[in-house]
């Protein structure tokens, strides 16, 4: 027996209930996880709300793709040597119902584990494969971001906004971030923004960005919104910029600025984290440049909050009340996985 | 003096008068054209009716940008030797007041000749540029159309369309045409297309690409008509897809359809000719790949229509009226361009 968050029916975050749960058997390339830490992703409130279609989910269900633990049993055809691992979880699960990772012991797929993310404690580790594999993959991979260049990174506050401002200043581009909080700036600017736009009901923020580029215009954009935006973003864009959006957090019309568009060669492309994870080689690559620059220091998670696991509903609602700025985490194993003021810094 | 087409107000075809009009002495790098034939474009009806803004203009205005010609004069610092060669225009030209070719002489900046496209004749060679370059940008260099892919070509019937589907086929792609026109069918599918979509008020386009590519969907899109059927161009898009606008037929509103681009990755991406003609290397590339295309017959222009200087007005009627399948060419010097039932092909 083990406690674990299950939900019954959509709706806020009082539908999450913590319950004592039967260990299920493990099914062949499974292992089971005691967990350390949890991460807390937008989509998983979209999940629990039924704004975002569960695939395949029958009810109740189990919550949560992101975390850290250590390997306690391994199915018969799965390496032994992975008991007492220290590992961490790639999001890369469509079946929560299954593999949720919200609790004190989760079954995960063996091709969602991931090495452990050194010198992270437990609190940091869980808050890097969702926000960097996120902003790699426009940046890096997609994008191809070369020195000098300009990125705008709208909504920037969010864990991927951080982790966005971070790869940017790795490959020496300068970011322009965009909150609506005035004041998260000053938090902007000191976690790598170079410029911070606050938008405002009459904050035209083509207008703010090419004044910061000298009328250049952005390279590339990452964008969680949509909606009636995009226009702006054209605006905002240089010729043959690519305006990448990743989530639709304005879920009302977006008119296709067709003119802009065509005069600048722009590209508005769709992207989610599936690119990454479901391609062998790609997220191998993208695993390893990550590894690499959390290792050297120059990608440090930022943590806003650190919830316990009796907390799960509270946790959820500080997520959708907007005010954080970077990675919540829920903290499982009070030993193990450090403070509840964490940082996620190295120790 | 020769005579030349000019406008002096933007409105209906009628606007544009033949005209004698005295030569223009030669300014540095530029050199004189007696005009063989010249081609219609679209973007001139739009020149001619104000719906594209003419950057620069003054009245009265000459227009056109594809020709070919004899080089009668050269400037004091082009090369001599040009004088008395068969040379083609490319569509580079942003001035068409001082620049444009309808007429019987012209006067072009060196930048903008291209070799003559053997073994056309000039009928065929004043059919190439504009119509092989806009299709070879998406489908070769930015699109990288791979054999074994489907290729969906709306408004196929234009000399791009024609173009498109050549290129498709010379690629081992497989093109889907539609047409508003059920009577160009047939034809579409002789010039190339593999299926033909003949849209009506209640076709679905993307119902019929998912039945035709077995619910793969379309790697490419070409599309020069935006509006609102952008979320059926993005329903018929394969995972990965990328949607190419070249042009805005439709001018209403264009919803951006957020959620498949999201969930299917896909790109909309703008996309006109001067990307390719603006870029030395790159140009210098797509001619090399479209001259060997036509010197072997693997590209073929189809001539829809020739017509005499002096039925220039009845010439930009008859484009307007979208009863074209190719090519629309006026031809200027009777005796060198060839009968007026040219087809282009070789001699």
């Amino acid at each position: 027996m083990s406690r674990a968050v299950r939900f019954y029916e959509t709706g806020g975050p009082e539908v999450l209930r913590l319950e004592d749960l039967a260990d299920d058997a493990l099914r062949d390339g499974e292992v089971r996880l005691r967990i350390l830490a949890f991460g807390l992703n937008r989509s998983e409130c979209q999940l629990r709300d039924g704004s975002y279609p569960m695939m395949g989910a029958r009810f109740p269900t189990r919550l949560g793709r992101e975390a850290c633990g250590i390997v306690e049993e391994v199915a018969a055809n799965a390496p032994a040597d992975l008991v007492g691992r220290r590992v961490t979880t790639i999001p890369k699960v469509v079946d929560v119902q299954r593999y949720g990772v919200y609790g004190e012991r989760a079954i995960v797929p063996l091709a969602a584990l991931a090495p452990w993310p050194e010198p992270l404690d437990p609190i940091g580790a869980t808050a890097v494969w969702q926000q960097y594999l996120t902003a790699y993959g426009p940046l890096v991979e997609l994008g191809r971001l070369e020195a000098g260049q300009w990125v705008l990174v709208t909504a920037a506050a969010s864990s991927v906004g951080h982790a966005a401002l971070q790869i940017v200043n790795a490959l020496g581009g300068q970011a322009i971030a965009t909150t609506r909080d005035a004041a998260k700036a000053a938090h902007l600017r000191a976690a790598g923004a170079a410029h911070v736009i606050v938008v405002g009901a009459d904050t035209d923020i083509a207008a703010e960005a090419m004044k910061i580029t000298g009328d250049a215009g952005v390279s590339l954009v990452l964008d969680p919104v949509a909606g009636p935006g995009l226009e702006r973003l054209a605006a905002a864009a240089a010729p043959g910029a690519t305006i990448f959006l990743y989530g639709q957090l304005d879920p009302t019309p977006a008119p296709f600025p067709v003119v802009p568009v065509l005069r600048k060669g722009l590209a508005f492309r769709g992207y989610t984290l599936w690119e990454i994870v479901l391609d062998e080689a790609l997220l191998a690559r993208a695993q390893d440049w990550i590894l690499t620059r959390i290792a050297d220091g120059t990608l440090r998670p930022k943590i806003d909050r650190v919830f316990e696991l009796d907390e799960i509903v509270e946790a959820h609602r500080y997520m959708e009340s907007n005010r954080q700025m970077g990675k919540i985490v829920v903290r499982v194993d009070r030993d193990a996985a450090g403070a509840r003021n964490a940082t996620g810094e190295r120790p």
